[in-house]
């Protein structure tokens, strides 16, 4: 056997370990035959499902203390604040420090990325947002920037009130969007985050709706820190771990993106929205009295230009009578997109010497498997 | 033997047996061994838990064609308009045509009973409220009356477009009000609807938070008619079953009111129904365009005077950081009341010879007893 | 001089005591010289300049307690419920009985006529709005109907509790509906209503933008029934009278309607809502704990219809940096229809003997002069 | 004649010169015996009338480009984050970027100073105050803030683009903040505004009820940046003297504070708020299409403790029925704060070259001389 063959053979051969490592460590639900709802997912069970969608995400783990990041959703490549998207906010429960909310719902338009981050690096990164705006090619003269910056608390796991999150931080993550998977788990704003009571992150899912249906894709994206009574496929995964809300001190908050290609205006874009709070019920999510839950909803369809010689928008958008199953994609997603986030997080230790447990996969599965949920 | 005393074991005889047959008839899925979220009910499993509550029914089931009701439910016993109940209004979904939902959101108060119907005798319902509200004693000089009359439109079983609710219906039921047990399934406003393709109708469920959080009771009643993905205590029940929304066209409202005799303020009370939507995303509703998704939320706790010589109202509410685990009780209480109406609904036909079928129950207990949810 | 010659001139003599009657009595403000705002008119200075809208109303004065009535508006003379016009509701203060606000906000259609009427028979009215669109030739299968019907408080003058409106009240008012000449004053709806501590009623104007502007037309009609501190064309004339909130006892309400050919979506329909509120405030209302003050915003520019065989609806409408003209329009008639219902309503005596005084107009335009606003 | 008598005689002398220059540097409308509404002021005539309230302020005007500042406002002079105050906030037109909204709105708790700075600056701002929260005694172990910042758009005078406020700027318009009278016009964030085509700025004044409607004060503080058709106490200036929005493009946002000592809960301050926006409305704004016009409203009747053993809120709060007054007080308060801008303000050069004219007082006091309003 020659040298060079048996080199490749050594090479297919790590290759193949190599995968199934990575398999292990990014192993989602689906991958073990746990489903959600009834409809099919896009190729990448993502939010970049949804095309032209850029994610992009900043991880801070440093010394002892640091567990924090940014995630950055981008609705297109192009300058957003020049070609405007079609936007809503739903609020499920207001305890939190989201900004750009007044505008979108006034005018109906997203005009900058959508950053997420810890609670206290909000100002942060919105002024990251107006330095990422104001420079940008054909900005020249722009001096109005609606920031949309959502967050979650951190400060179980991070020191968050030493605010390490950095303007640079957010402009990396900017600058680092891309289309194709998204991380899960403990990357970007979801690296400190509890969720349940067990370590939460970032988590995607998307669906596909058939073509009777529209053939339109919905992708949510996360930032998981809340509590409850965690469900999973319906299975009362929480009561039978022994760990749900009033038993212990579960609390906090959900950031949830949601991006689709279907062409919807802002007032069924913020319908949209609120169907993925349903899905976060789904997960057994209850939206304490401390929880921020901020919904917001995002068409690519089409754009809506800052400035134009017609006095007119001419949008064709879909009637009343067929959003229905773009929400039940929404709830769907994000139920899903919860639910991965858990799975794909990992026990960490931070601030303080707390230390949350990852979700305990094996037994979840079990517990799945015996309530005939997977197979 | 006399013959006195061999009536009165006859008689105790029959009414064991009517007992049975009630039982028979009206088991209700707790009593399958189905178990929905972690808190306990109350004593009745039912929105009279609640004391003081108040419910009475009007059933019409006249010749083929019609199939509707009217529920009516009072939080207190007094003079409503006199001694106005603290109260708010989530709209989940606004295909509907609940009335008197301005002036609660602007005042914070109810001044009438609720009354539940069908969709084209809103009106009709209304007016009866006013002829109740006028005519009550101390009310001689009552100019102006916010009635809340809420409904579904059970137009597939019932000849709605014939508006054979009379207010006389509406009188009947206010004057049958009462507490203890609330019949549920087809009677009163649900005696017509449809709810996951199968028939829905009346149900009520309460919750018992432990001494530790307060002892509050919080109870909930809904009038079930729409569609969705239907899930009994995290079973897919309707992907099971074969029948799910998009598969076939599944659609409709749902009424939702919540009665707790914790001391919430309108804010509190808003946040509160905002969770009974929560326990219907939990049953696998979606809330689809042509819903309309509205909760009533009330306190029993402490009354408003209409007049009084005091310029203030002294409350003693429930702190923000104390409301989380109402909120779990309304998410619970919510999911079993709509679970309970789908139990206790039976087979209907009516108008234009439609016929829908009630929900298999055995066929369902054998798929939760497969899930490990019923031992 | 033969006889049919003589005739003639004493007919001819007769029309035109008559119209120099009728313009004393009718003389509106602008006939005095007084101005409100900066853009002109439309022809007629009333809602029925935006093309196609239709108004009727029924009068109820009889016997010493009867001073009622019925206002009707629709945005086309088509069949509304297949039709369906663009609309938003701005709720002011929400201290009033208005029906449909949920399904507008939902939907963004309105799909009846605007019905308005006293506080106390908005379910008659409602009623017979679900009378007259079941029995429309094409809306044979409908069974869902969004009535629109809005109300103030004419119980000073009127025996409210006794219900005189009735049905056919209702459907004489639609029947009559026609475009042209708006009647003001004590007529209609507004024929009880009492505004400033005066005699209120129905009032309508019109704006109608320069080319420049995109020639849109806005129109106006309110029905006025509040208190504050009245100003016209800015001068105190509440003051200068002696007439004003907390000096005496003024409240109550004001539905206002705004009708426009602007081509609108819901999102900015429910701004220029707004603006009519804003409207209000010019002319010193303060939209007082006990007022209903409710705007219902609607565009002519297209139809959404009922049914259709696409998926989608086209729209062509205005950006959002065009609207803001129309919001000035909105404003400006708002203010001008208000009072030009003061200036047409006349001293009323009604229930209870009850006795409310008309506008001193004489007194007023001599203020108006002194203050430089009438020359 | 004493050197040390002389002295004192210069001195009092110049003194004496020195305030009346201030005087005529501040002359304010009521000087010239202009009158708005019927209401009278409380003894400064400034938010600060409500007791306990602070105001500090930062002015950058430097170089030929920074025309900007900070304006701070304080409901009392505690820990504002342990002892929360409760606040509502009413959006009249959503195009800011105001920080805070959805946590008051849910919670009903203002738990920071309110800061007022440029559009831009809202992010520095708000970082500043997360500083100041995180670092006041008593607030060691706080890991979450709600900023309260609002701004308005000074990049007409300031160069905006170039963020020139830092938090330092920030932290000293905290630490300077006082009672007793505020400045106004050209100052803190009022520094680079424009006002119906004239130099806006910050402008405030109060209203206090006679004893028979509570005794209670309202204060108001503006940051006015806004257009529309000016009239000062119902005299149309802008029209008089040939500037008002589409003869010229006049656009922009105006904040407003309003503090009362009247105890309301959040309910009843989010409907005081809108009023404030009524009283914008009475000064001819129009609350254009890019106007970000938001009202903060904020009792300093109670304070909410962060935290403390019992599970309840004890609150005595003014009932429904008697509230109007306070929101008559809050629209006199607002129009008279946004015209004392106008008179305080003066004509400034800035950023590329820009100049802004300050209204002209004599014409205008001529002009309501004229109109019968200044005697």
């Amino acid at each position: 056997m020659p040298l060079m063959y048996r080199l490749f053979l050594l090479t297919t051969l790590l290759v193949t370990v190599a995968q199934s490592l990575m398999a292990q460590i990014t192993k989602r639900p689906r991958d073990y035959g746990i489903r959600f709802g009834v409809l099919p997912t896009g190729p990448l069970n993502a939010i970049t499902d949804v095309a032209g969608v850029l994610v992009g995400q900043t991880t801070l783990k440093q010394g002892q203390t640091i567990r924090t990041g940014v995630t950055a959703i981008l609705p297109h490549a192009g300058n957003l604040f020049q070609q405007k998207s079609p936007a809503a906010i739903y609020i499920g429960n207001g305890f939190g420090k989201l900004t750009g909310y007044s505008q979108i719902d006034e005018l109906g338009t997203l005009e900058t990325p959508i950053i997420l981050t810890n609670t206290l690096s909000v100002p942060t990164a919105a002024d990251a947002v107006i330095d990422y705006t104001l420079s940008q090619k054909g900005n020249e003269q722009v001096r109005s920037v609606n920031t949309v910056v959502g967050e979650t608390n951190d400060g179980f796991l991070n020191d968050i009130r030493g605010r390490h999150v950095t303007k640079q931080h957010v402009l990396d993550a900017l600058q680092q969007a891309k289309n194709g998977p998204v991380e899960e788990g403990n990357v970007g704003a979801g690296t400190g985050t509890v969720c349940f009571g067990f370590k939460g992150g970032i988590g995607t899912a998307s669906r596909k709706l058939p073509a009777s249906l529209g053939s339109y894709t919905v992708g949510a994206l996360v930032q998981t820190n809340f509590g409850g009574v965690l469900k999973i496929s319906g299975v009362p995964v929480g009561v039978e771990l022994g760990r749900y809300s009033f038993k212990e001190n579960l609390d906090g908050s959900c950031m949830m993106i949601i991006l689709t290609d279907a062409p919807l205006d802002a007032r069924n874009l913020k319908r949209l929205a609120k169907r993925a709070f349903m899905g976060l019920a789904q997960t057994g999510g209850i939206a304490s009295n401390g929880s921020g839950d901020y919904v917001i909803a995002v068409s690519t369809a089409y754009t809506i230009p800052h400035e134009t010689a017609s006095s007119f928008d001419e949008q064709k958008v879909l009637r009343n009578d067929n959003v229905s199953p773009l929400f039940m994609a929404a709830i769907e997603a994000t139920e899903e997109a919860i639910i991965n986030s858990l799975f794909a997080a990992q026990t960490l230790s931070g601030d303080q010497n707390h230390r949350v447990e990852q979700l305990p996969v094996d037994k979840v599965v079990e517990l799945l498997k015996k309530a005939g949920q997977v197979h």
